[in-house]
């Protein structure tokens, strides 16, 4: 069984590839709404949140566990590796990987929350692979508060993008990292903000083909249920109208969420 | 000593208005910021972390208890009441009484986090003493991030704005309840936006107020530091930055903030 956390619905995103992607595994998802968002908090706290998240995963049976959230990834990956034998896949290195992969030119944007991009692991991540390489970054705090809230096609949120994206416009970048699992639902708003020509990465697609490649390579470490015999849950730790309403956008089906 | 929760820093308002109205009184303050914001999560939820602030306060000496959050006192009040013997006191009904007591034409406006708009506890208190007046509400759930941003004055905030009053402008209200303890805040573009002639009622000054009358007629309850021997300590239960510059801006002044 797949283990998958986040600070709420957006890891969603990297739930629903990994369905997508890995439909003959069963998934256990953890969205932390309760003390969503993650964001804006410091290191320790998402930390200890990620730790307890993680714990109630492996208590329900996961044999890896995803960290589905830019800003855990960022600052709680270490402790988690630390702390717990099982696998722990980040957000992080599959989406810089595939920038790299990517650019033709050497010049990567990277926007998430305050605390992945403060953080600095995308740099760090990209630069430790190509020391060449110029890593832009803009914190965007407002559009983890603007997606749950289901604004994703109204004006404000296309104004406030383009303030977020502005300081990004000048730098000649040719990809953009969406740093963060909930933007991938503002990918069509972000394309007509940075221009066409930019390549957008998506951290949730690229995480879960990463997924992929791993179980192909050590099967192993995964058991998996033949015959359509799959199950995924999905627990919240706090049941919320608009929860309901964001993970029914991102699965393009009705979702039954568990309250933890 | 004075015992005050909030969802995070802006029951802060409250803090300062408790501070200069009553200034003989020692003041123990507890942002949850670890958790916020509380207005978009469930009512079991912001009830159990009510519960747990309160705790908290009580073993750091609180002898009465302010709720300086409107999502709070709207759905926790009862428990906590039922919880502790310690006098609670919420923030609705003074903001309420001074509503009442402004209006002119009997139309009142409320606005306010998903959690007390949805709570319907404006409406019942209003219409309790004055069952002929007519209360009008609008929940408002991007303005407490715009506020943790420090986006006070920016054009998105104002738009937002107008959007959110918008359903109020048509229906003749002389007076508008800010029912949330951020919104002090934005007070001169909500002024600007509802129009001059809408009487604002700010909830964290008439809470303050209505402490003030409280402790004149039952001195008894909370012990006075007379001679400038008084303290006030500001607990949170993360640290960030944000919070920080937020905190300086209410109080005018820069503040410790003790981790708890």
């Amino acid at each position: 069984m797949i283990g998958i956390f986040d600070s709420g619905i957006g890891g969603m995103t990297v739930a629903r590839a990994v369905e997508q992607l890995l439909p003959e595994y069963s998934i256990v998802y953890l969205g932390d709404i309760a003390r969503t968002p993650y964001g804006s908090k410091s290191p320790a706290t998402i930390t200890d949140y990620s730790l307890r998240n993680t714990e109630f995963l492996l208590e329900k049976g996961a044999e890896i566990i995803i960290i589905a959230c830019n800003s855990a990834s960022s600052v709680a990956t270490e402790a988690l590796r630390r702390e717990f034998q099982t696998p722990i896949i980040e957000v992080i290195t599959p989406a810089a990987e595939k920038a790299i992969a990517t650019t033709k030119n050497g010049r990567i944007g990277v926007i998430g929350t305050r605390a992945t991009i403060r953080s600095g692991v995308y740099d760090q991540t990209i630069c430790d692979r190509q020391p060449e390489f110029k890593v832009f970054s803009a914190a965007c705090p407002l559009l983890v508060p603007l997606v749950e809230e289901g604004w994703i096609n109204k004006q404000e949120t296309k104004m406030i993008l383009r303030r977020y994206l502005h300081p990004l416009k000048d730098r000649q970048i040719d990809t953009l990292v969406l740093g963060c699992t909930h933007y991938p639902l503002l990918k069509g708003l972000i394309q007509a903000r940075i221009g066409k020509r930019v390549n957008l990465i998506d951290s949730s697609v690229e995480t879960a083909k990463y997924v992929r490649e791993l179980l192909t390579a050590q099967p192993e470490l995964v058991h998996r249920d033949e015959n359509g015999a799959t199950t995924h849950r999905y627990y919240v730790s706090d049941l919320t109208d608009s929860a309901q309403m964001v993970a029914a956008k991102i699965f393009e089906r009705p979702l039954e969420l568990l309250l933890t």
